[in-house]
């Protein structure tokens, strides 16, 4: 139903469709996967065990955010660091790349509270 | 390999994992399914028939595009309009809500691109 019945204007220049898409396209290519972004907000309150970061990320499994911190570390956004606690212990924190995008995440939060029905308070 | 082997530390307090996920897990309810970002992105450059919403967005099926024009219509994002014009056809544009969140978009793009390998410049 919401398929149109337009064809493409005659001369339609490809120019004028925004740039930007390329980058826009990685950072979804990313964040537009279920967790990610989550993940790096919880992150934005400081380094985390994977017990407590799992705790604030919800309803993830353990190997789905095995994964995911796989990925974002492997994307340069999160740095995992083996502690020197007794019984040794994994720490995860965001790196300089992933904090660059925590201001973002809070706008985006921010938006979500005030535009989405489900958004809630922020 | 990425799982961790620590134990919650003792008395850990669950109010120390930040807030806002609520907000940002609504957020990343709809920009965390591919192609809702990009789609939002490429709308911010103007309202657009669905042919060049399809071009702009990419490889892109018809039928996915199709569904998440209805999703992101149904959040309130996007708005769909059938035009006067002979044959008939429909465009597509941000509401007041989805435009609100291209700034925050624009940053994301930039943030990808500076600190993404494949961000590419913006």
């Amino acid at each position: 139903m919401a398929k149109a019945t337009e064809a493409a204007p005659p001369g339609h220049d490809p120019a004028a469709v925004p740039a930007c898409e390329a980058s826009l396209g990685s950072a979804f290519g990313l964040l537009g996967k279920r967790w990610n972004g989550v993940i790096l907000g919880v992150l934005g309150g400081g380094a985390l065990g994977f017990a407590d970061l799992r705790r604030g990320v919800g309803s993830i499994t353990d190997s789905v955010l095995s994964d995911r911190l796989t990925e974002l570390a492997g994307a340069g956004l999160v740095r995992r660091t083996v502690t020197d606690a007794r019984p040794p212990g994994v720490r995860y924190e965001l790196t300089s790349s992933g904090a660059a995008l925590e201001p973002i995440l809070g706008q985006l939060a921010a938006w979500a509270g005030k535009h989405l029905e489900s958004g809630g308070g922020c």
